[in-house]
């Protein structure tokens, strides 16, 4: 039943011989050549199971002992797997940053796999090792804008790399922290630098209590990982609040001052530029004035906004990006390539050398090989989904993209507000924004009787949270949810419906039918109807 | 020419809709299909370019300006991209860890890219979740062999992970050590924990001077990362010689007891299992109880020997590594799934709780994310390949596949030490060996006349590294080379090539060819005739 032979001619055609077009897995493929739109359905889900269900089909934890054959996998996998996968490319996702992908990367994903290249070393990527290099120094030229023979010196030099690709947004904020890091605390003639002689001895030969990052209280929390991993320690992680969604310059750089007059040292003022959470921009160009002022590291983490530099019209809004000295972009973000794509950018080209490490049998000195300053050891071909990509698209294609994403995040938010029971939260500044809902009485008796706001806020936490799970089960359309503080509501962190308009598949439409589902859910749930006759 | 038009109609078709069957990228795909190994040729290389040449088709620094036709683009990519790649699918490439694939790779990959989840969290990729958590407990099960009910307990619950999968091996690494050192400095009354604290402060507060981690000096160098990563310092990785190649127990305990006489702390025994550069494993058993006796962590790279355990008749070669409190394996080496596929394994359920965090908007308490312990944070189906490498090999498959390498590697030995003009370096104990070019009077003067030991070697040295770049960049096979010191050279680090057998479909006809090639190599070169004048 479905069992193979064991024999090593039978697993030599495993590598070499495809099974017929007839294959179930060769069937799959053609399915997704033919319609990718319509390979699982427009819902979310394909199956309404709960994860409950799911994991029963996943509940052995022996390696099966005999092989199977593929065809026979491959109707498992359809139907214990892809059936309840979540649809990514459904027109109704819309509540994460993962969206529909441009179908030409399906066949280089199968090119990727085919080629099977490592980026570690040039022995086994050869003209991968350049590409990458290129794609580095393109995204480097977005952002930075250096002269030409500043390309021509760095962009193919052994000794220098303009970033590093990594598979995805923390490992590119970990590794602009760590450089930050190294930098921070060098080798002087007493002291051989913390990356040789660690934490303990750098603050102790600097004289510095503690070490820390500043960044408003939206910073990603790859961040806190960052602190954590490079010994800095999460306490050292300074948030600052921000009901504006946006990181004060003033405060940061009063706070900055205090912690450095307490006998402390700010590595670096982190900005961000698309929060995860509402997609706001800090004020790049007044951090970067802090961060010079404090005489620290400015990072930008652009992982999810990175990508409006391709837009003339709204690249403004990222004003001083080119002042950083590291930035986060990530590929699998609004550049719609599959997941795994991540970058740091350094603005100068020898800062990756305050990591950069040999081997002996790789990553010789004098080499090109890519891995000898990144934090990752092997890593795949990604770079050429981004090359094809960055081609493909050009930077008008991206342009286009990026511009019809921030206007239907506007037109979604026009929709939200003329409409009596939601309450939009949070104004679109790149596409993502938030609301709950919230019947118009309660709005009213929140404007009218702020002494009852505490209280009313709180029930509609728990509406918003009941709404978003069940609409998610119910899996036609998915928006996710988090907790914000507010210029609205300062003293309360609220519960919002949180959306990112990423798939340009989504039509207004499909928003419309998102709203009518929320009220439908409503509708039945108790404390919807109970503050619905409040007055 | 090539152009593509820029409008939104146009873009929206690059997402749904592929091109004809006679598009460029869909012959690409059918080429791959129809006869994968075939689809670069026999040889390492298609092109014999220089990198220097190749660099040339990507100087370019700016981002295209106007989107390029899909069809367009995948000529450009054959021509400059793919012809000017490795061919790791060769037979003949026995260079590095990197290999053949199994064909459902291919198809998978495709599907992978096709649904596009993210396995952060469950919202975005619901049934892949319960799948990695899976395939985390078949391989802890794999190495461990704990009681049906610890799975039954651990597998899917929301308090714990049985591991984490990453992009390789490096993260693995540093995730095992991140874990071991956060519980090596735990919170007390008077001390909130090195997470929370960072490193000075929790020096400070344990009262160590420093804090290493002992390996041999075959340890990988992600070792070097880790410990400048986290804060301890380059310093503190305290390697062992290693002439055998394999660690010594017995050293290690008396180095680890006389490190912590002197105030510090040992983080972490590390045992390789399966080495980068000549394929040895520790004696895992014995540094168990080192481990034990010091009081540490015991941390079990595995990333290239862990599939060892599936072979009933080699498995012993890891006895011990049952004892280990993490172990690291990477699925795309000898489990010959696509680059990415690392994966940390920790005996204990709990220590993962060690670096666990969460967010407002995912990872929240209480929920199944596989996030809320992983270094990294989005991350693809990956988990999806090894599943489905477990279910269409079986460990049966595995294990005559297992075999069948380690004794290629004894064969591919004796064919090198029954050539006069070969000498073996170091036997395989799994299908990694290494070995050098050296005429048969050298190896009798060596012998006889033990004064010219060094300075032959350092001419021999040259030769070895001569042909291996001569064979390099002739295309048609690839060994790599690296620098070693032996048993036999005990003073001296010697240059040698290296072997991995891992590509399955390599035959005795390929390493008779590949030696052929390198004596025809040597015989044009000066140092060699040099030599076998010598007497």
């Amino acid at each position: 039943m479905g069992e193979a032979e064991v024999s090593l001619e039978y697993l030599y055609k495993v590598f070499t011989m495809p099974e017929g077009k007839d294959s179930k897995l060769a069937q799959i493929e053609q399915h997704l050549s033919n319609n990718l739109a319509d390979f699982l359905s427009q819902h979310v889900v394909t199956k309404v199971n709960s994860l409950t269900q799911i994991e029963k089909s996943f509940a052995e934890y022996s390696v099966p002992e005999s092989p199977e054959f593929v065809s026979k996998h491959a109707e498992d996998l359809l139907d214990k797997l892809v059936a309840n996968s979540v649809n990514t490319y459904s027109p109704s996702f819309i509540g994460h940053m993962t969206s529909a992908l441009p179908y030409f990367h399906l066949p280089l994903a199968k090119l990727m796999v085919g080629l099977n290249q490592n980026l570690v070393k040039i022995e086994t990527s050869k003209a991968f090792t350049p590409l990458e290099r290129q794609v580095l120094g393109m995204m480097h030229e977005l952002v930075f804008k250096q002269p030409s023979d500043f390309y021509q010196n760095y962009l193919h030099s052994a000794n220098y790399a303009l970033g590093a690709f990594c598979s995805g947004g923390t490992i590119a904020n970990i590794t602009a922290l760590w450089v930050a890091r190294n930098k921070a605390l060098p080798a002087t003639t007493q002291f051989k630098g913390v990356a040789q002689e660690g934490m303990a001895a750098g603050m102790m030969h600097y004289g510095y209590k503690k070490m820390g990052i500043i960044s408003s209280k939206r910073g990603h929390y790859s961040l806190s990982k960052a602190v954590d991993l490079l010994g800095l320690g999460r306490q050292q992680m300074i948030t600052i609040d921000c009901p504006t969604q946006r990181l004060s310059a003033e405060k940061a750089l009063a706070m900055g001052k205090q912690y450095q007059q307490d006998g402390n040292k700010v590595l670096s003022i982190v900005g961000v530029a698309g929060t995860t959470e509402t997609g706001h921009i800090d004020p790049l160009d007044e951090l970067a004035d802090v961060a010079k002022e404090l005489g620290c590291h400015f990072h930008v983490d652009a992982a999810w906004g990175g990508a409006t530099l391709f837009s003339n019209e709204y690249s403004r809004l990222l004003k001083g990006i080119e002042k950083a000295d590291s930035v986060t972009i990530d590929a699998h973000k609004q550049m719609y390539v599959p997941m795994g794509a991540g970058m740091v950018l350094f603005k100068d080209p020898n800062d990756s050398n305050a990591v950069r490490h040999h081997a002996q049998y790789i990553l010789r000195a004098g080499s090109k090989d890519l891995g000898a300053t990144t934090l990752e050891g092997s890593r795949n071909g990604m770079a050429m989904m981004v090359y094809s990509s960055l081609h493909i698209f050009g930077r008008q294609g991206y342009e286009l993209l990026i511009n019809q994403s921030i206007e239907k995040a506007k037109i979604f938010a026009r929709m939200i507000q003329s409409h009596p029971d939601f309450e939009l939260i949070t104004s679109p500044i790149l596409s993502i924004l938030t609301y709950r809902l919230n019947p118009e009485n309660v709005q009213i008796k929140i404007k009218t009787q702020s002494d009852m706001g505490h209280e009313l806020n709180m029930e509609l936490d728990k509406l918003t949270v009941s709404v978003q799970k069940q609409q998610r089960e119910a899996g036609k359309s998915f928006v996710s949810r988090t907790r914000l503080q507010t210029e609205k509501y300062p003293d309360q962190a609220i519960t919002v419906f949180r959306v990112v308009l990423a798939n340009p598949l989504t039509t207004e439409s499909d928003l419309q039918n998102i709203l009518d589902e929320q009220i439908a859910i409503a509708s039945n749930i108790d404390i919807w109807k109970k503050l619905c006759l409040a007055s």
